[in-house]
């Protein structure tokens, strides 16, 4: 073995994994989410490990970029960024383009950022060798810890019962689509992982039914921090209709309206009537977007970060400090994800002294695992800050060989959660707002 | 030797050393510069270590603060940032209030950033120490160098030939009061040191001298970028006056009116008329006033960053990304300082790649060192970035002890430019602008 320890090779394997059939804006979850699984190896033979985004176009540049890697010390990551940059250029079309009033695949996934979601993906898994290098685990790289564990959210999601073209056993959750079994999904993702506040992916179902449904959330469960996401699918005038029916009742308003523009309205109408914060992981998704929202005098007052698509763990504590210099909240975002992506997210967040939200996760919905030791245990809705070398979990590699056979058979390659919903209604335009 | 890196002791110690008789806004050096030499020792008996500011508040606030940190692992930053504030609870006054329209004892001497500041003093020793147990330089833990040499500006002064009470033999610089003195000055330093732009302070002789200066300077080193600094102490119509004077022949204009709004009325005149960007460091010197500049549509053009009031390297990189978000330069401001302060400037410029302007440093005016093997060399200008564990320099303790013998007998404990003025002019009134 070398001493060594320039990065030798990297290993990009794409996964998938089972998905419920969860419903949003753009559609409904396909029965697979794709992943990619990133591995840096070093000459001396340590191995710094990844999760990212699995669609076909970020593999492309994943493998693009990659090569530009060797022979770079694990520390030094502005050269990496700088060799990415060069070789990944950025589409033309910006995120909120896409993510605009247009029909978008999916929401919350931002095509366009391809350098900073290539950068990200590999500033992690060099963190992780940095780490191993230094004997500290990642959160000592970024500060070290201000709090022991990070709080998520029971993130709660509209539901069939199952996928319609069935290809596996019905998952354990059942369908949710009333008010009442909102509840039950809730009642039963609280008593499994403890969490203390809960999210509602809204944008599906008719605002007024949604609307029920958070009323009879906050019935339920009173007193409990409570927030909706309908993922920019109504109109200002609904959005305004709905915050009205759930006064006192939201933690923060999420995404309700489309375009920066549009949150801006919202957030004109409600300086009225009520102090519900809006906040965004669709209209502040870069710092080009932030300095919009400043420059509008920030109808925007919380952005929820996301490490996989903001540059990486440092570039989202440098959007802490904007938050914090522009009296913004932080909390955070994400999508389907395994638990690479989860400790990361957790050794991020417990860097960030003001992240007091509790985080976004789709981890409760996903049933199988790339780490060793399997499924992360959650208590009391918080996963404690690792404490050993680097980020603190390492690659099953049966189960990595396993999650890559998914990929190769599920025939999957970008996901598409509005021609999935086509399947079950041929006339679904996906046009938003559709409220 | 103890295997724990927790950090068992600090030791501040205070240090003076020789400094020219030069002029300024505020009046004019006296014969010795404080500092403060700090120390953080662990169980195991590693030492980081840093240099910062020396007057007694700066004293007491360290002597304050240090005894929180004794038990904090060295990547603890966090827990030490949290600890800072809540001892060294920060004075009312702001920095602009204090730096204003009023009298002040020094020019870009931040009185009132208390927790800023000792914050900045611990965080550099720590990352010291990080970078000894990571076995990696300071600017690897930064993200690694984005450049191999970092360029400084030769840092012109009015000056007197020596100081009025004689304690010393007067230095080898010689009388500075004429344009063709400043620009044997300028020959002098750049021979020396490779220099290749060229600050001058100014705020010191009649407007119109300093401005001559600058344009001896202009035919003297053609194409040579040319910076003044009068430290607010013109008037706003003074401030248009001299830069129609110079136009043309600035890279930028650093600070000649005083205040935020001061500086934005120079600039609503300026953009009728030249290109020329405003700098700071007397205006935008923390956060909230980042804000402030923004929220008025970005008068100040270019922000001086200087690690040791903004809370160290670290939030001077934030501070970095925010420049870049609102397309603000990036520079460097420094005070009277030795080979610590010096090479910690190094390791975070090379760190933040969009820090193209060379950075100010006083530190030709200083002939002694705190260092092993001394003085630290200029290459064409430019310092190279250490690539040794750590800050990469280490204290030479026989040179302490002396310099600390200094400051016990030096008889000053607080920078009074202003006082010292007033032994060559009793007259003095340090009202500002002067001018």
């Amino acid at each position: 073995m070398s001493t060594s320890h320039a990065i030798r090779h990297i290993r990009i394997t794409p996964i998938a994994f089972r998905d419920p059939p969860l419903l949003n804006a753009a559609g409904i979850h396909e029965p697979w989410a794709l992943r990619s699984i990133i591995e840096i190896e070093t000459a001396s033979g340590l191995v710094g490990i990844n999760e990212s985004y699995g669609d076909q176009p970020m593999l492309d540049a994943l493998a693009k970029a990659a090569p530009a890697l060797v022979g770079l010390s694990p520390w030094a990551l502005n050269a990496m960024e700088q060799r990415v940059a060069a070789l990944v250029a950025p589409p033309a079309q910006t995120a909120s383009e896409f993510l605009g009033q247009q029909v978008s695949l999916a929401p919350g996934t931002h095509v366009s950022k391809t350098v900073a979601k290539v950068i990200s993906a590999f500033e992690v898994a060099m963190l992780d060798l940095q780490g191993q290098l230094a004997q500290a685990p990642v959160v000592d790289l970024l500060g070290g810890a201000a709090r022991d564990s990070v709080p998520f959210s029971a993130y709660l999601f509209y539901k069939y019962a199952e996928h319609i073209d069935q290809p596996y056993a019905p998952d354990a959750w059942g369908e949710a689509l009333t008010p009442a079994q909102l509840v039950a999904q809730a009642r039963r993702m609280i008593a499994q992982y403890g969490f203390q506040s809960i999210k509602l992916k809204g944008g599906a179902l008719p605002p007024d039914q949604e609307a029920a449904g958070i009323l009879a959330l906050a019935q339920a469960f009173p007193g409990m921090p409570l927030r909706i996401d309908p993922n920019a699918n109504w109109t200002v005038q609904t959005s305004l209709k709905v915050v009205r029916q759930l006064r006192g009742v939201l933690e923060y308003y999420e995404d309700p309206a489309p375009g920066l523009e549009g949150m801006a309205a919202v957030a004109r109408a409600m300086e009225r009537e009520g102090d519900v914060p809006l906040a965004t992981n669709m209209v502040v998704t870069d710092f080009a977007e932030f300095r919009r929202n400043v420059d509008l005098g920030c109808p925007v007052k919380i952005v929820l970060s996301d490490h996989h698509y903001w540059g990486g763990l440092r570039a989202t504590q440098r959007l802490a400090t904007l938050c914090k210099t522009f009296d913004l909240g932080l909390s955070m975002h994400s999508n389907s994800h395994l638990g690479i992506s989860l400790v990361a997210m957790t050794h991020l967040c417990a860097s960030v002294p003001q992240l007091t939200y509790a985080c976004d996760t789709h981890y409760p919905w996903q049933d199988e695992e790339v780490v060793e030791g399997g499924r992360l245990q959650f208590e009391q809705g918080s996963l404690r800050v690792p404490t050993t070398a680097g980020l603190g979990v390492t690659l099953d590699r049966e189960a990595l060989a396993r999650l890559h056979d998914n990929y190769l058979h599920c025939g999957i390659r970008n996901r598409d959660d509005l021609g999935q919903m086509r399947k079950y209604d041929p006339g679904f335009t996906g046009r938003q707002p559709r409220f």
